[in-house]
């Protein structure tokens, strides 16, 4: 069938509008009409040429929520109807991460996703002839798109998908930093690096489980207002700090954070959110991208008196147990999504998102089909 | 009181067997003969001058057995006749550390303990009218000592001192950082680096805990067999290996560990622990001690993908509570202590003991009284 899509051809050059054609669902695969997809900073990162492991030509988008139009041999647990959140990270429910109970990063599929086809090593979308990549599994900025089942998450009729789309990755990974992978309790000092969407999803998740302060850190004094609004109770710019950051914010928490999160991607600051953790029990979760090849360091001293150095990946999220959760939160008023997504623009214009992005103007741009 | 103690009058210098004077308990005190002692490398590390925060004229030893001979005012959990076991981590059971029912950085007496001192502020120890420091609370080089009432673990009657010493610190902190640290499961996989008295500690602790693969990593081919006794079921050497070790323990593990430990201090060597660890959910956990200013590194992606970096401190273990456990393992037969206690002597040749250390010689000498 003939969809419509915007093609990576090349790094570092602007998506390309096409109409370019979509093979129907094999076994264990489902079609989804996508309705929106949010532009997230790793399309970006993977359009720019910096991801060593990015594929062209190829349809990124991993931020998506449509309905199922059609499901393949063998497809149980979606049929046609079904409204859904595309899944970069699948849960299999069968494989050795999935039984281990102590992680999400299901790897059914992880080979033929990361060489950027689908799980029988072909993609489906083509143009003129010619095999365009499917990225991340989703492939979700173009107007129909095929994912195998296991990456498909199942959400209820109500949800809208120019709101849900990005619970597919910035709001899952945000909130389900805090609960998922940091367990946050009740009562719990919390210490937030980076106010963008990521950040603010920190912190409105630290708010949902009860967090009794939680400071946002940010070089950028315009974050504050929004931050707040979603549950920030204390604003620490590095720049207005005299001295030290680090025993500024353990003198702040009185004696340092139960919980911080890094949601910028810079390695020193990774290492300022774990050593102002409190000692014996602090937790530090990087959630931020580091680029390529720069390292995080630190004294063992730091450790062996307690405090613990972690990362999260899509919030350590299961995405077909979790997600349909994170979705009812939104319809019933528990997080905020609205507030989050300051643009919504037609496919036409998603080069205008990527701008907006780069430029810091937007904190979330949904494209609608 | 006259005693009699091997004190050290300064950095770098063999200890001086002498009679010393110590003052009865005070409040909240109690007085303990020692009735053995084992000999440390943090004793060492301190005797050398190369610890900043060493004090001295000083008593030295933090790894004791004795009899409780006489008790302060106002102490209750203890009296006349017991058997006891010094805590250079104390268990107050009061203070924030305490209840967060997270660490067991007890932090009760922290700051005099630190000053060489009982929480009142004054040395108990005294050499011709001049003072001698406490070290860690505990200064088990002596035939008496004083120790503050939430420092002492009450253990069985019938435990011998000589080889129950040993669970005053090094048994604790091998076996409890597989039990308390890392909690590790039935079925586990878990690479242990560095096969002295620590290590030997972690693999017979992982072996009580059901460990189904325990990999003990040294270059010391000698290790082999004691280590195998005590649990180990499989021996890497890394000079032996062909190209990177990380590789080569992912490859022998099916996939990385499950835990890993560094019992060495070497920062290389923890970065190495860390990425041999499972991808998903591997924790590795320092125990060793990196020389001062030394720092560990690592790429942030190895904790995005789901390793987790900790420490351990005395095993995790809250003295006063889990002591008393780790005895009564020893005593059925649960752990073996005696393999690893390889010399015996009186005081007065306390010093042959460091040298038997710094030659590799021992695994541990004891000091009886």
């Amino acid at each position: 069938m003939d969809v419509k899509a915007a093609v990576a051809f090349e790094a570092d050059k602007p998506l390309s509008i096409e109409t370019v054609q979509l093979e129907g669902p094999k076994a264990g695969e489902v079609l989804v009409e996508i309705k929106a997809t949010g532009i997230c900073h790793t399309d970006a990162f993977t359009l720019s040429g910096a991801d060593p492991e990015g594929l062209f030509p190829a349809i990124l988008g991993h931020e998506g929520a449509g309905v199922v139009v059609e499901v393949g041999a063998g497809v149980t647990s979606l049929k046609g109807g079904d409204r859904v959140i595309p899944l970069y990270t699948p849960e299999c429910r069968q494989c050795e991460y999935c039984l281990s109970r102590k992680t999400n990063l299901c790897q059914a599929i992880r080979p033929t996703q990361g060489r950027g086809v689908m799980p029988d090593g072909t993609s489906r979308f083509s143009l003129d002839g010619t095999m365009l990549h499917h990225y991340m599994g989703t492939s979700t900025f173009a107007n129909y798109t095929i994912l195998p089942e296991i990456a498909v998450a199942k959400i209820r009729e109500d949800a809208p998908f120019d709101k849900v789309c990005y619970i597919g990755c910035g709001v899952t990974t945000g909130i389900g930093a805090v609960i998922y992978t940091a367990k946050v309790e009740p009562g719990a000092k919390v210490i937030v690096f980076g106010l963008g969407g990521i950040g603010l999803n920190v912190i409105q998740g630290a708010r949902m489980v009860g967090a009794e302060m939680i400071v946002g850190v940010d070089i950028n004094p315009s974050k504050r207002a929004l931050a707040e609004k979603f549950g920030m109770t204390h604003f620490v710019n590095p720049k207005e700090v005299e001295g030290d950051l680090v025993p500024y914010l353990v003198d702040l928490t009185k004696g340092g954070a139960d919980y911080t999160f890094e949601c910028i991607g810079n390695v020193n600051v990774m290492r300022q959110a774990l050593e102002c953790c409190h000692k014996g029990w602090g937790v530090s979760v990087i959630i931020g991208v580091a680029a390529a090849g720069q390292e995080i360091c630190t004294r063992p001293f730091q450790l062996v008196t307690g405090r613990v150095w972690k990362g999260s990946a899509f919030g350590g999220a299961r995405g077909r147990t979790d997600v349909p959760k994170i979705v009812d939160w939104y319809m019933e008023g528990k997080i905020n999504i609205d507030d989050l997504i300051t643009h919504t623009m037609p496919l036409e214009r998603i080069n205008d998102a990527f701008d907006l992005m780069h430029k810091g103007e937007s904190i979330r741009s949904v494209v609608t089909f």
